[in-house]
Protein backbone atom coordinates (compact mmCIF):
# COMPACT_ATOMS: atom_id res chain seq x y z
CA UNK A 1 0.00 0.00 0.00
CA UNK A 2 1.37 3.36 -0.84
CA UNK A 3 2.48 6.14 1.39
CA UNK A 4 0.52 9.25 1.49
CA UNK A 5 1.20 13.16 2.17
CA UNK A 6 -1.66 14.77 3.72
CA UNK A 7 -2.32 18.63 3.15
CA UNK A 8 -4.00 19.87 6.13
CA UNK A 9 -6.00 23.17 5.86
CA UNK A 10 -8.35 22.94 3.26
CA UNK A 11 -8.18 19.12 3.54
CA UNK A 12 -8.70 17.96 6.75
CA UNK A 13 -10.22 21.22 8.12
CA UNK A 14 -11.26 24.42 6.68
CA UNK A 15 -10.59 27.44 8.97
CA UNK A 16 -11.79 25.81 12.01
CA UNK A 17 -14.41 23.58 10.22
CA UNK A 18 -13.89 19.65 10.11
CA UNK A 19 -14.21 18.60 7.02
CA UNK A 20 -17.14 15.77 7.29
CA UNK A 21 -15.76 12.06 7.35
CA UNK A 22 -11.67 13.79 7.77
CA UNK A 23 -11.06 12.03 11.14
CA UNK A 24 -13.03 8.73 10.10
CA UNK A 25 -11.00 8.70 6.83
CA UNK A 26 -7.49 9.41 8.67
CA UNK A 27 -8.44 6.40 11.51
CA UNK A 28 -8.79 3.84 8.28
CA UNK A 29 -5.40 5.05 6.87
CA UNK A 30 -4.10 3.41 10.22
CA UNK A 31 -5.99 0.53 9.74
CA UNK A 32 -5.22 -0.44 6.57
CA UNK A 33 -1.45 0.30 7.48
CA UNK A 34 -0.63 3.09 5.30
CA UNK A 35 2.09 5.52 6.63
CA UNK A 36 0.90 9.16 6.08
CA UNK A 37 2.41 12.74 7.60
CA UNK A 38 0.23 15.57 7.73
CA UNK A 39 2.34 18.27 5.37
CA UNK A 40 1.40 22.21 6.13
CA UNK A 41 3.52 25.14 4.62
CA UNK A 42 2.63 26.83 8.04
CA UNK A 43 5.35 28.45 9.98
CA UNK A 44 2.91 30.61 12.39
CA UNK A 45 2.47 27.53 14.58
CA UNK A 46 4.46 24.74 15.88
CA UNK A 47 3.47 20.95 15.99
CA UNK A 48 2.40 21.17 19.15
CA UNK A 49 -0.10 24.18 18.47
CA UNK A 50 -1.25 22.07 15.12
CA UNK A 51 -1.72 18.66 17.05
CA UNK A 52 -3.40 20.60 19.75
CA UNK A 53 -5.87 22.01 16.68
CA UNK A 54 -6.54 18.50 15.66
CA UNK A 55 -6.95 17.37 19.28
CA UNK A 56 -10.03 20.08 19.26
CA UNK A 57 -11.51 17.86 16.26
CA UNK A 58 -11.52 14.76 18.36
CA UNK A 59 -7.91 13.45 16.14
CA UNK A 60 -5.31 12.37 18.41
CA UNK A 61 -1.90 12.06 16.71
CA UNK A 62 1.59 12.14 17.86
CA UNK A 63 3.95 15.53 16.58
CA UNK A 64 5.98 12.23 14.72
CA UNK A 65 2.83 12.67 12.02
CA UNK A 66 3.31 16.21 11.35
CA UNK A 67 5.84 17.33 8.74
CA UNK A 68 6.21 21.53 8.57
CA UNK A 69 9.36 23.68 6.85
CA UNK A 70 10.34 24.05 10.64
CA UNK A 71 10.74 20.53 10.95
CA UNK A 72 12.31 20.09 7.25
CA UNK A 73 14.94 23.02 8.15
CA UNK A 74 15.73 20.78 11.07
CA UNK A 75 16.37 17.60 9.62
CA UNK A 76 18.34 19.60 6.57
CA UNK A 77 20.79 21.65 9.26
CA UNK A 78 21.03 18.00 10.86
CA UNK A 79 22.22 16.00 7.98
CA UNK A 80 24.38 18.79 6.70
CA UNK A 81 25.69 18.99 10.56
CA UNK A 82 25.00 22.41 11.09
CA UNK A 83 24.58 24.28 14.70
CA UNK A 84 23.87 27.54 15.88
CA UNK A 85 21.63 28.69 12.89
CA UNK A 86 20.34 32.62 13.29
CA UNK A 87 16.33 32.39 13.36
CA UNK A 88 14.58 34.86 11.62
CA UNK A 89 11.14 33.58 12.37
CA UNK A 90 7.99 33.73 14.08
CA UNK A 91 8.48 33.35 17.82
CA UNK A 92 6.59 30.14 18.17
CA UNK A 93 7.90 28.64 15.14
CA UNK A 94 11.57 28.27 17.32
CA UNK A 95 9.94 25.09 18.98
CA UNK A 96 10.45 23.24 16.12
CA UNK A 97 13.45 24.30 15.32
CA UNK A 98 17.70 23.63 16.29
CA UNK A 99 18.46 26.35 19.31
CA UNK A 100 19.59 29.74 17.85
CA UNK A 101 23.22 31.19 17.54
CA UNK A 102 24.19 33.64 20.37
CA UNK A 103 24.06 36.92 19.66
CA UNK A 104 26.72 38.72 18.24
CA UNK A 105 28.15 35.19 17.03
CA UNK A 106 28.79 34.09 13.42
CA UNK A 107 25.09 31.47 12.76
CA UNK A 108 26.10 28.09 10.98
CA UNK A 109 23.26 28.86 9.05
CA UNK A 110 20.63 32.31 8.37
CA UNK A 111 16.70 30.79 8.47
CA UNK A 112 14.29 33.09 6.78
CA UNK A 113 10.44 32.75 7.80
CA UNK A 114 7.66 34.84 8.02
CA UNK A 115 8.69 37.89 10.36
CA UNK A 116 5.64 40.07 9.12
CA UNK A 117 6.19 43.67 10.68
CA UNK A 118 9.16 42.38 12.19
CA UNK A 119 10.65 42.78 9.21
CA UNK A 120 12.71 46.30 8.84
CA UNK A 121 16.01 47.20 7.45
CA UNK A 122 18.42 46.69 10.49
CA UNK A 123 17.01 43.34 10.65
CA UNK A 124 17.88 42.74 6.86
CA UNK A 125 20.94 44.04 6.74
CA UNK A 126 21.96 42.34 9.75
CA UNK A 127 20.92 38.28 7.44
CA UNK A 128 22.66 40.24 4.43
CA UNK A 129 26.18 40.76 6.14
CA UNK A 130 25.97 37.03 7.32
CA UNK A 131 25.70 36.18 3.80
CA UNK A 132 28.71 38.13 2.55
CA UNK A 133 31.09 37.00 5.17
CA UNK A 134 33.70 35.16 4.15
CA UNK A 135 32.58 31.71 5.59
CA UNK A 136 28.74 32.63 4.08
CA UNK A 137 26.54 30.67 5.88
CA UNK A 138 23.51 28.65 3.95
CA UNK A 139 20.47 30.63 3.56
CA UNK A 140 17.01 28.46 4.48
CA UNK A 141 13.75 29.82 3.72
CA UNK A 142 10.46 28.29 5.25
CA UNK A 143 8.73 28.60 1.55
CA UNK A 144 8.70 31.76 -0.87
CA UNK A 145 4.77 32.40 0.06
CA UNK A 146 4.47 36.44 -2.18
CA UNK A 147 1.88 37.56 0.07
CA UNK A 148 -1.69 36.77 2.25
CA UNK A 149 -4.89 37.92 2.66
CA UNK A 150 -5.48 39.66 5.97
CA UNK A 151 -8.38 41.21 7.09
CA UNK A 152 -7.79 44.48 6.49
CA UNK A 153 -6.25 43.43 2.97
CA UNK A 154 -2.77 41.87 1.61
CA UNK A 155 0.10 41.80 3.12
CA UNK A 156 3.44 40.62 2.08
CA UNK A 157 4.98 37.47 3.22
CA UNK A 158 8.36 35.85 3.60
CA UNK A 159 9.57 35.34 0.14
CA UNK A 160 9.41 39.05 -0.94
CA UNK A 161 12.21 38.97 1.89
CA UNK A 162 13.77 35.88 0.58
CA UNK A 163 14.20 36.82 -2.58
CA UNK A 164 15.71 40.54 -1.30
CA UNK A 165 18.15 39.17 0.31
CA UNK A 166 19.25 36.36 -2.47
CA UNK A 167 19.30 39.41 -4.99
CA UNK A 168 21.50 41.78 -2.67
CA UNK A 169 23.80 38.83 -1.90
CA UNK A 170 24.12 36.84 -5.17
CA UNK A 171 23.00 33.65 -3.14
CA UNK A 172 19.82 31.55 -3.92
CA UNK A 173 18.21 30.28 -0.64
CA UNK A 174 17.38 26.34 -0.54
CA UNK A 175 13.65 26.46 -0.06
CA UNK A 176 11.47 24.06 2.34
CA UNK A 177 8.33 24.37 2.08
CA UNK A 178 5.84 23.20 -0.89
CA UNK A 179 6.07 23.36 -3.87
CA UNK A 180 9.44 22.88 -3.29
CA UNK A 181 10.85 19.76 -4.36
CA UNK A 182 13.56 19.76 -0.94
CA UNK A 183 10.99 20.02 0.84
CA UNK A 184 9.00 16.72 0.03
CA UNK A 185 11.92 14.97 -0.99
CA UNK A 186 13.21 15.14 3.03
CA UNK A 187 9.40 14.25 4.08
CA UNK A 188 9.57 11.28 1.80
CA UNK A 189 13.15 10.05 3.96
CA UNK A 190 11.33 11.15 6.97
CA UNK A 191 8.54 8.61 6.02
CA UNK A 192 10.94 6.28 5.05
CA UNK A 193 8.93 5.86 1.25
CA UNK A 194 9.72 6.52 -2.08
CA UNK A 195 8.67 9.42 -4.55
CA UNK A 196 6.74 6.85 -6.43
CA UNK A 197 5.29 5.05 -3.87
CA UNK A 198 3.90 8.23 -1.83
CA UNK A 199 0.57 10.08 -3.04
CA UNK A 200 -0.03 13.83 -2.07
CA UNK A 201 -3.16 15.03 -1.57
CA UNK A 202 -4.35 18.77 -1.42
CA UNK A 203 -6.77 21.06 -2.28
CA UNK A 204 -3.84 23.56 -4.18
CA UNK A 205 -3.45 22.82 -7.75
CA UNK A 206 -0.10 24.57 -7.84
CA UNK A 207 1.30 24.00 -4.29
CA UNK A 208 0.51 20.70 -3.55
CA UNK A 209 -0.41 18.76 -6.70
CA UNK A 210 1.75 20.32 -9.22
CA UNK A 211 4.62 20.61 -6.56
CA UNK A 212 3.53 16.68 -5.66
CA UNK A 213 4.30 15.94 -9.25
CA UNK A 214 7.74 17.52 -9.80
CA UNK A 215 9.00 15.52 -7.03
CA UNK A 216 7.99 12.57 -8.61
CA UNK A 217 5.29 11.95 -6.66
CA UNK A 218 1.21 11.42 -7.63
CA UNK A 219 -1.13 13.98 -6.90
CA UNK A 220 -4.83 14.12 -5.41
CA UNK A 221 -7.12 17.04 -5.20
CA UNK A 222 -10.30 17.65 -3.40
CA UNK A 223 -12.99 20.25 -4.09
CA UNK A 224 -12.90 21.34 -0.38
CA UNK A 225 -11.36 24.22 1.05
CA UNK A 226 -9.58 26.42 -2.07
CA UNK A 227 -10.47 24.14 -4.68
CA UNK A 228 -12.66 25.63 -7.52
CA UNK A 229 -13.64 24.29 -11.07
CA UNK A 230 -10.87 26.53 -12.92
CA UNK A 231 -8.08 24.59 -11.62
CA UNK A 232 -8.94 21.80 -13.53
CA UNK A 233 -8.62 24.22 -16.72
CA UNK A 234 -4.85 24.39 -15.99
CA UNK A 235 -1.40 22.88 -16.64
CA UNK A 236 -1.45 20.58 -14.01
CA UNK A 237 -3.61 17.22 -13.99
CA UNK A 238 -4.22 16.07 -10.87
CA UNK A 239 -3.99 12.09 -10.63
CA UNK A 240 -7.61 12.37 -9.42
CA UNK A 241 -10.32 14.81 -7.74
CA UNK A 242 -11.71 13.58 -4.44
CA UNK A 243 -15.08 15.16 -3.13
CA UNK A 244 -13.38 15.63 0.19
CA UNK A 245 -10.52 13.53 2.23
CA UNK A 246 -13.63 11.00 3.19
CA UNK A 247 -13.22 9.27 -0.22
CA UNK A 248 -9.21 8.54 0.18
CA UNK A 249 -9.28 5.29 1.92
CA UNK A 250 -11.94 3.87 -0.30
CA UNK A 251 -9.46 5.67 -3.71
CA UNK A 252 -6.48 3.40 -1.79
CA UNK A 253 -8.07 0.17 -1.90
CA UNK A 254 -9.80 0.87 -5.69
CA UNK A 255 -5.91 1.37 -6.51
CA UNK A 256 -4.59 -1.30 -4.73
CA UNK A 257 -6.84 -4.10 -6.19
CA UNK B 1 31.35 64.79 -34.01
CA UNK B 2 30.19 62.57 -31.57
CA UNK B 3 28.00 62.81 -28.28
CA UNK B 4 29.47 62.28 -24.76
CA UNK B 5 27.84 61.08 -21.66
CA UNK B 6 30.31 61.21 -18.68
CA UNK B 7 29.86 59.25 -15.60
CA UNK B 8 30.90 61.68 -12.85
CA UNK B 9 32.20 59.95 -9.25
CA UNK B 10 35.86 57.69 -10.60
CA UNK B 11 35.77 59.65 -13.89
CA UNK B 12 35.70 64.12 -13.10
CA UNK B 13 36.07 63.20 -9.52
CA UNK B 14 37.49 60.35 -7.28
CA UNK B 15 35.61 61.64 -3.60
CA UNK B 16 36.41 64.66 -3.22
CA UNK B 17 39.34 65.15 -5.13
CA UNK B 18 39.38 66.66 -9.05
CA UNK B 19 41.36 63.76 -11.26
CA UNK B 20 44.18 66.74 -12.98
CA UNK B 21 42.90 67.91 -16.22
CA UNK B 22 39.06 67.13 -16.08
CA UNK B 23 38.13 70.60 -15.62
CA UNK B 24 40.32 71.67 -19.18
CA UNK B 25 39.02 68.51 -20.57
CA UNK B 26 35.17 69.66 -20.21
CA UNK B 27 35.72 72.71 -21.39
CA UNK B 28 37.78 71.50 -24.62
CA UNK B 29 34.52 69.62 -25.17
CA UNK B 30 32.46 72.93 -25.38
CA UNK B 31 35.51 74.46 -27.65
CA UNK B 32 34.90 71.17 -30.13
CA UNK B 33 31.05 71.85 -30.32
CA UNK B 34 30.53 67.94 -28.47
CA UNK B 35 27.26 67.77 -27.03
CA UNK B 36 27.73 66.17 -23.27
CA UNK B 37 25.84 64.99 -20.19
CA UNK B 38 27.05 63.91 -16.74
CA UNK B 39 25.56 60.72 -16.45
CA UNK B 40 25.74 59.16 -12.53
CA UNK B 41 23.56 56.34 -10.70
CA UNK B 42 23.18 58.54 -7.72
CA UNK B 43 19.98 59.22 -6.19
CA UNK B 44 20.94 60.42 -2.89
CA UNK B 45 21.45 64.04 -4.05
CA UNK B 46 19.82 66.14 -6.35
CA UNK B 47 21.14 68.18 -9.87
CA UNK B 48 21.91 71.06 -7.45
CA UNK B 49 23.93 69.63 -5.00
CA UNK B 50 25.76 67.67 -7.88
CA UNK B 51 26.51 71.20 -9.47
CA UNK B 52 27.07 73.07 -6.14
CA UNK B 53 30.37 70.07 -5.88
CA UNK B 54 31.40 70.64 -9.90
CA UNK B 55 31.35 74.47 -9.11
CA UNK B 56 33.70 73.68 -6.06
CA UNK B 57 36.16 72.39 -8.28
CA UNK B 58 35.96 75.32 -10.45
CA UNK B 59 33.63 74.11 -13.43
CA UNK B 60 30.81 76.00 -13.58
CA UNK B 61 27.61 73.66 -15.54
CA UNK B 62 24.03 74.82 -15.72
CA UNK B 63 21.44 71.68 -14.39
CA UNK B 64 20.76 70.71 -18.09
CA UNK B 65 24.09 69.00 -17.99
CA UNK B 66 23.50 66.38 -15.50
CA UNK B 67 21.30 63.27 -16.03
CA UNK B 68 19.89 61.26 -13.11
CA UNK B 69 17.98 58.65 -12.68
CA UNK B 70 15.51 60.78 -11.10
CA UNK B 71 15.81 63.05 -14.05
CA UNK B 72 15.09 60.22 -16.50
CA UNK B 73 11.97 59.02 -14.34
CA UNK B 74 10.89 62.23 -14.72
CA UNK B 75 10.80 62.67 -18.21
CA UNK B 76 9.45 58.81 -18.11
CA UNK B 77 6.24 60.13 -16.19
CA UNK B 78 6.22 63.28 -18.89
CA UNK B 79 6.52 61.21 -21.74
CA UNK B 80 3.77 58.59 -20.20
CA UNK B 81 1.57 61.93 -19.07
CA UNK B 82 1.55 60.26 -15.46
CA UNK B 83 0.96 62.52 -12.67
CA UNK B 84 1.14 62.48 -8.86
CA UNK B 85 3.84 58.69 -8.32
CA UNK B 86 4.43 57.81 -4.95
CA UNK B 87 8.10 58.87 -3.90
CA UNK B 88 10.02 56.20 -1.74
CA UNK B 89 13.44 58.06 -2.83
CA UNK B 90 15.67 59.97 -0.09
CA UNK B 91 14.31 63.37 0.79
CA UNK B 92 16.59 65.51 -1.66
CA UNK B 93 15.91 63.52 -4.40
CA UNK B 94 12.48 64.68 -4.61
CA UNK B 95 13.98 67.87 -6.00
CA UNK B 96 14.34 66.16 -8.92
CA UNK B 97 10.83 64.26 -9.38
CA UNK B 98 7.57 65.86 -10.24
CA UNK B 99 4.91 66.57 -6.97
CA UNK B 100 4.24 63.61 -4.88
CA UNK B 101 0.72 61.96 -4.83
CA UNK B 102 -1.19 63.44 -1.49
CA UNK B 103 -1.05 60.72 1.70
CA UNK B 104 -4.31 58.31 1.30
CA UNK B 105 -4.66 58.81 -2.54
CA UNK B 106 -3.98 56.33 -5.38
CA UNK B 107 -0.52 57.13 -7.04
CA UNK B 108 0.03 57.44 -10.63
CA UNK B 109 3.19 55.13 -10.28
CA UNK B 110 5.34 53.70 -7.56
CA UNK B 111 8.60 54.97 -7.72
CA UNK B 112 12.17 53.41 -5.62
CA UNK B 113 15.12 54.65 -4.20
CA UNK B 114 17.47 54.01 -1.79
CA UNK B 115 15.32 54.80 1.41
CA UNK B 116 18.48 52.93 3.54
CA UNK B 117 17.26 53.13 7.25
CA UNK B 118 13.79 54.05 6.25
CA UNK B 119 12.88 50.63 4.82
CA UNK B 120 10.26 49.10 6.96
CA UNK B 121 7.56 46.64 6.72
CA UNK B 122 4.63 49.40 7.17
CA UNK B 123 6.23 51.13 3.72
CA UNK B 124 7.28 47.92 1.74
CA UNK B 125 3.19 46.84 1.96
CA UNK B 126 2.09 49.98 1.55
CA UNK B 127 3.89 49.74 -1.88
CA UNK B 128 2.91 46.40 -2.12
CA UNK B 129 -0.83 47.03 -1.94
CA UNK B 130 -0.47 50.08 -4.95
CA UNK B 131 1.10 47.34 -7.20
CA UNK B 132 -1.95 45.15 -6.20
CA UNK B 133 -4.31 47.30 -6.96
CA UNK B 134 -7.25 46.85 -9.77
CA UNK B 135 -5.55 49.54 -11.75
CA UNK B 136 -1.76 48.91 -10.45
CA UNK B 137 0.61 51.81 -11.26
CA UNK B 138 3.76 51.71 -12.64
CA UNK B 139 6.53 50.71 -10.51
CA UNK B 140 10.02 52.64 -11.33
CA UNK B 141 13.23 51.89 -9.64
CA UNK B 142 15.85 54.58 -9.26
CA UNK B 143 18.89 51.88 -9.95
CA UNK B 144 18.89 48.15 -8.89
CA UNK B 145 22.01 48.66 -6.73
CA UNK B 146 22.65 45.40 -4.82
CA UNK B 147 24.75 47.20 -2.14
CA UNK B 148 27.48 49.74 -1.02
CA UNK B 149 30.20 49.68 1.25
CA UNK B 150 29.42 52.12 4.20
CA UNK B 151 32.46 53.42 7.00
CA UNK B 152 30.68 50.59 9.24
CA UNK B 153 30.18 47.48 6.78
CA UNK B 154 28.27 46.76 4.12
CA UNK B 155 24.54 47.69 3.43
CA UNK B 156 21.43 47.21 1.14
CA UNK B 157 20.38 49.41 -1.63
CA UNK B 158 17.52 49.41 -3.21
CA UNK B 159 17.74 47.14 -5.73
CA UNK B 160 17.10 44.29 -2.81
CA UNK B 161 13.73 46.20 -2.52
CA UNK B 162 12.70 46.17 -5.78
CA UNK B 163 13.42 42.77 -6.24
CA UNK B 164 11.09 41.98 -3.06
CA UNK B 165 8.28 43.95 -4.47
CA UNK B 166 8.89 42.64 -7.90
CA UNK B 167 8.45 39.07 -6.53
CA UNK B 168 5.64 39.76 -4.59
CA UNK B 169 3.58 41.50 -6.91
CA UNK B 170 4.59 39.89 -10.06
CA UNK B 171 5.15 43.40 -11.68
CA UNK B 172 8.84 43.91 -13.53
CA UNK B 173 10.23 47.31 -12.76
CA UNK B 174 11.16 50.25 -15.17
CA UNK B 175 15.01 50.60 -14.10
CA UNK B 176 16.09 54.10 -14.60
CA UNK B 177 19.96 54.00 -13.71
CA UNK B 178 23.13 52.33 -15.51
CA UNK B 179 23.47 49.79 -16.54
CA UNK B 180 19.72 49.96 -18.01
CA UNK B 181 19.02 50.61 -21.43
CA UNK B 182 16.54 52.31 -20.87
CA UNK B 183 18.40 55.23 -19.15
CA UNK B 184 20.82 55.64 -21.70
CA UNK B 185 18.03 55.76 -24.47
CA UNK B 186 16.24 58.71 -22.47
CA UNK B 187 19.40 60.37 -22.22
CA UNK B 188 20.34 60.28 -25.62
CA UNK B 189 16.88 61.67 -26.40
CA UNK B 190 17.65 64.54 -23.88
CA UNK B 191 21.13 65.08 -25.65
CA UNK B 192 19.27 65.37 -29.24
CA UNK B 193 21.58 62.27 -30.71
CA UNK B 194 21.31 58.52 -31.45
CA UNK B 195 23.55 55.84 -29.76
CA UNK B 196 25.65 54.95 -32.88
CA UNK B 197 26.78 58.55 -32.52
CA UNK B 198 27.67 58.50 -28.67
CA UNK B 199 30.34 57.19 -26.84
CA UNK B 200 30.07 56.67 -23.08
CA UNK B 201 34.08 57.55 -20.69
CA UNK B 202 32.90 55.43 -17.37
CA UNK B 203 35.50 53.72 -14.90
CA UNK B 204 33.01 51.00 -14.43
CA UNK B 205 33.49 48.36 -17.21
CA UNK B 206 30.26 46.63 -16.25
CA UNK B 207 27.77 49.41 -15.16
CA UNK B 208 29.20 52.23 -17.77
CA UNK B 209 30.62 50.30 -20.34
CA UNK B 210 29.12 47.05 -20.61
CA UNK B 211 25.64 49.00 -19.79
CA UNK B 212 26.54 51.42 -22.79
CA UNK B 213 27.24 48.83 -25.13
CA UNK B 214 24.21 46.87 -24.69
CA UNK B 215 22.05 49.74 -25.23
CA UNK B 216 23.94 50.21 -28.48
CA UNK B 217 26.56 53.14 -27.51
CA UNK B 218 30.40 52.81 -27.29
CA UNK B 219 32.17 52.98 -24.61
CA UNK B 220 35.41 54.52 -22.73
CA UNK B 221 37.27 52.77 -19.81
CA UNK B 222 39.31 55.24 -17.90
CA UNK B 223 42.20 54.10 -15.57
CA UNK B 224 40.68 56.20 -12.91
CA UNK B 225 38.26 55.64 -9.91
CA UNK B 226 37.73 51.80 -9.50
CA UNK B 227 39.05 50.81 -12.25
CA UNK B 228 41.50 47.79 -11.75
CA UNK B 229 43.45 45.86 -14.61
CA UNK B 230 41.71 42.60 -14.19
CA UNK B 231 38.37 44.42 -15.85
CA UNK B 232 40.04 44.15 -19.44
CA UNK B 233 40.14 40.38 -18.54
CA UNK B 234 36.50 40.09 -18.76
CA UNK B 235 33.65 39.74 -21.15
CA UNK B 236 33.53 43.60 -21.46
CA UNK B 237 35.89 45.26 -24.13
CA UNK B 238 36.42 48.86 -24.13
CA UNK B 239 36.37 50.51 -27.23
CA UNK B 240 39.55 51.91 -25.63
CA UNK B 241 41.15 52.75 -22.16
CA UNK B 242 42.18 56.16 -21.62
CA UNK B 243 44.40 57.09 -18.56
CA UNK B 244 41.95 59.75 -17.42
CA UNK B 245 39.34 61.84 -18.92
CA UNK B 246 42.36 64.46 -19.63
CA UNK B 247 42.69 62.55 -22.72
CA UNK B 248 39.25 62.44 -24.47
CA UNK B 249 39.36 65.11 -26.19
CA UNK B 250 42.86 64.04 -27.98
CA UNK B 251 40.57 60.74 -28.42
CA UNK B 252 37.97 62.37 -29.87
CA UNK B 253 39.75 64.48 -32.00
CA UNK B 254 41.96 61.64 -33.36
CA UNK B 255 38.34 59.46 -34.18
CA UNK B 256 37.53 62.63 -36.15
CA UNK B 257 40.14 62.63 -38.22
Amino acid sequence: MRAVLIDLDGVLYVGDQLVPGAVAAVARLGELGVPYLFVTNTTSRPVSALAQKLAGFGLTVTAEKFWTPALAATQWLADQRITGPALLVPEPTREDLPPAVATGESPGAVVLGDLGERWDYATLNRAFRWLMADRSPPLLALGMTRYWRAPDGLRLDAGAFVRALEYASGRTAVVLGKPAAAFFSIALARLGTTAGNTIMIGDDIVGDVGGAQRAGLRGLLVRTGKFRAADLAGDVQPEAVLDSIAALPEWLESEAR
